[in-house]
């Protein structure tokens, strides 16, 4: 291959920037030139395409968001769209793609394989739920939004002796609300992959109560319940005032810890290789700290799981 | 006086700490000893008191949060409650009180001295709403956060060219919305002190727009309205998707700005020497950089008045 | 006027881009076009322009450094290549330039100012060091990255219980020192406006020993001596092993503080009201919290006072 | 057993005090007391101790440094000193003892151990490098403090067009320089691991100016060679004018980020675990995600090998 293209797609994660630019240098390392395609799928049906030099990324790996912006598309299911979209790309002489996003992407990248045009898909998401790597891009940036963010509730919850329930993103996958917790010293938390137990927090409200400690973290995945509702619930139950914070879109947001640049260089750059040795249809991924590939499928056919022993961890240290 | 008492009351804010610590300084600096009182007003009718010395104070300068805790107590009006308390701190030999809070807590300070117990206030409150001060303790740090948080959620919205409105802190105060909206960036700004006009934040959301940029960031003081309404508005409006971030609790917390720490040491000192003229009932405060004081009636009596120059500003800046 | 330009000068400082913003999005306000000078005066020189419009200043109101580039070009003295710049300039129909910088950098906009060639200077340096203004764009900023770095020193110095000697910036003034110092706790500051007294440093070190605290930050400016000359003096007198930390270049860097940031937008919006009110040879500055002009003269025939008021603040807290 | 002790020595490292807290829940988890130990092995000699409850490890999962504090004490290596230690945990006790540090650390445990108390290893320090575990705790935080700082140096060094030697910690080992040169991007890194090549080095200099990148980052692990020394060795290569950053003491401390946090929490916990079962003479490691332990002797009698396929990818995508 002499030339290929990337473009990101889905929500945008801090450190997708410095994918696109280990893409681009690794690239550039073997004589091969990138374009970049702006706003996902969308800009690859519209040719809305930039040839990307070593230069027009230079000063972008410490960045949040994606230079190459995001967007949806739903559009692009249909074959019609994803025709014109690979002739958009053989026009430029472009012979292969690279994806960075989170599943949703990946499926349009198997299907322009399957249409013969090889592509390799890179896993960009906060929510750490593509199945088949152990983490994403943006997992250990948003990670630590999040318990940066908690620190600072804490410090309110401490002086005014109050409880509160922090609501923190994560879709359908409970990795931030667990990992979060665990790092903040959350009292409990509460993720889809585990049916939640009302006495027991509760119970665990009553214990720090009954030891001394009037203020109390509790961390609630969004894929659970609204965090407003579950401190309803418990205000119910207890008759203590709790207090609510939404995390929100400052979890999507920042500059790229250094964890996830490390891996943005390491994914790039096998994303390139595969496609330099032909091998469309693969997604690349981390696995007992290797750098791995496998079938672009896996990823939408399976389901991410949720290291657990991390919530029973939690569950003995917030006793 | 050879004894002082200090306390922190209502909302917390960062550099509550840094102020505690400069009071027991200050006052040892003079062998004058502290004492501190848990929970605030609540604990000055408890008599929940500890006497402060320098190793008490050692590592806090950095700390969000009151290391004396905070507390509503509203039963603090009632003149009995308050002669106990008197008499709690004339059995310790406690002369005088340093109270650090918002104007609430100014009022209680006014109290005590009009029933003959010296006090002086420190404005302590993230929402720089305190009469007769520039600055408040917590203002730059919450201001900071916010400012931070908004740049996060920029990265997002410049990704996806969205638009957010972003719900901040300032109770009727426009402080934080204002110096947080001019220091982002952001298109537009609502606050109490100025009535808002849809049409212009409409018409500023199409020019830019129509000048290509497709992403937007509008900041409302919680004064004002819930972000959630402004954004429903506004949706209504343009037909354009908008996401909103009520930012929260984060803003209370986190460690003091150099600035609040600096301000803090220069309070805290300032009303240990108050105290030590005998001059009760009168307020620190910062004008034109230097520490001043002043009646503390004037602190609930008169109004905060935002700089509305910056206002001015901000519709020039964001065209 | 219809064209101005913009060049920053100088050893570069966080909040030289918010600068750069608010020039060129008042200066549109106005319908007046802004003109981007790349390498400072060099770039004056060499015609290095660019036609800056509302567009180009996106997305850096956040970002340290200065998007037009710095440099030194000690042949700006001459009469000769200063007409040139002039000439440059005026082959573009720009009419008046603002300068960002330090005093250094107001010396040629005055010379061409006495050339005809209307000038306005804006105080960027984190020095804090220029005459006639209470503060410069990126001395908040690097006062927080100095505070947050001796707060991270002082997890180790707490746990080691280790003496540390920690040198700032500042060249020739104390500023950075004694904020940071005072903000951070430090046991004993020396800045260049004070004679230091070694048996008063020894002595704090000695009496917080006896205290049973056996860890101190002493904070050096670098107009005063060499940090690692100081801790071998006071490893000389004390005998207590002393660890060196020398900031360095950290300081420059790093996103603008929220005062920085409005700050710069105040400056540039009456920089560029000064050049439409054709008011050239005026530097703007910040007394008493309102935005003032005066001659620029007055920046380099002055010399900066540090608040003093701080220094014996600290020497009471620091018991 | 009903009774452990833990204490930290060595270098401190963010997270430390995340460990204590582990220790300390896991234990009375199961209804064990813990003693804290302070002042390292000499306070083990001391008998320095303190019963740690469940709320005097509260709050203190963010804090950076060791509240148990840390101490040189070479002494410990004679045999006496080592059975009165013993003596004096039995006198109390205490049956079992966790120990916190690196390789140094692990030769105490490892002889208490060979004299019939049971300890077990957790590896805490910022260099990465204690054998037979993938990560240490205080890693992460310390890689993350070195990448932002680097941030901010580039900051200047691209606003200035200069080149920038930055010297960084991490002993013999050179996982700190790699980890965060690949993250921020550096030109070139130098590890002890791999011998340097000052040819390719100015090679990489050059080819950048060639390419009209003006500024460049170079990082050197304190094991290979003083940065000053690095600049120097550049200058008279290249005349190009090189700065030098020692990025020093700051890489030590800071609050723990939220891998370090998660990791403490894991390794806690399994060094309790490892005690209950009776298994002293062990260290508790990270292995492909999973917790794992090995002979404590592994850590001190083999050697830490960095990962050098990083480096290989930093040489590719530093073209």
């Amino acid at each position: 291959m002499k030339k290929i293209a990337v473009l990101t797609s889905g929500g945008d994660a801090p450190g997708m920037n410095a994918v696109i630019r280990a893409v681009v240098r690794k690239a550039r390392f073997h004589n091969v030139d990138v374009v970049g395609v702006y706003h996902g799928y969308e800009g690859l049906y519209n040719g809305n395409f930039e040839l990307l030099d070593i230069g027009s990324v230079g000063d972008i790996i410490q960045r949040g968001g994606t230079k190459l912006y995001s967007a949806r598309f739903p559009e692009f299911k249909q074959d019609n769209i994803q025709y014109r979209a690979i002739e958009r790309m053989k026009e430029e002489g472009i012979e292969g793609l690279v994806v960075i996003g989170g599943d949703g992407t990946y499926r349009g990248a198997m299907q322009l394989t399957d249409k013969g045009f090889p592509c390799v898909g890179i896993p960009g998401t906060i929510d750490n739920d593509v199945p088949g790597t152990e983490y994403t891009i943006g997992f250990d940036t948003a990670l630590n939004t999040v318990v940066e963010s908690i620190d600072k509730i804490r410090d309110t919850a401490t002086s005014h002796e109050n409880t509160f329930v922090i609501e923190v993103m994560g879709r359908d996958a409970g990795d931030i609300a667990l990992w979060a917790g665990l790092a903040a010293g959350a009292e409990s938390i509460l993720i889809p992959e585990e049916a939640y137990d009302l006495d027991d927090i509760v119970t665990r409200l009553e214990r720090g109560v009954a030891r001394g400690k009037r203020h109390s973290i509790i961390i609630v995945a969004e894929g659970v319940m609204n965090g407003h509702k579950l401190a309803n619930l418990l205000e119910e139950r207890t008759g203590i005032k709790i207090r609510t914070s939404v995390l929100g879109h400052i979890q999507r947001g920042g500059s790229p810890s250094a964890r996830d640049r490390v891996l943005a260089g390491r994914f790039g750059a096998r994303a390139v290789e595969l496609l330099l040795e032909n091998k469309g249809g693969r997604a690349v991924g981390v696995k007992n700290h290797a750098i791995i590939d496998y079938d672009l499928r896996k990823a939408f056919e399976t389901k991410h799981q949720a290291d657990l022993s991390l919530y029973t961890l939690s569950k003995e240290l917030s006793i």
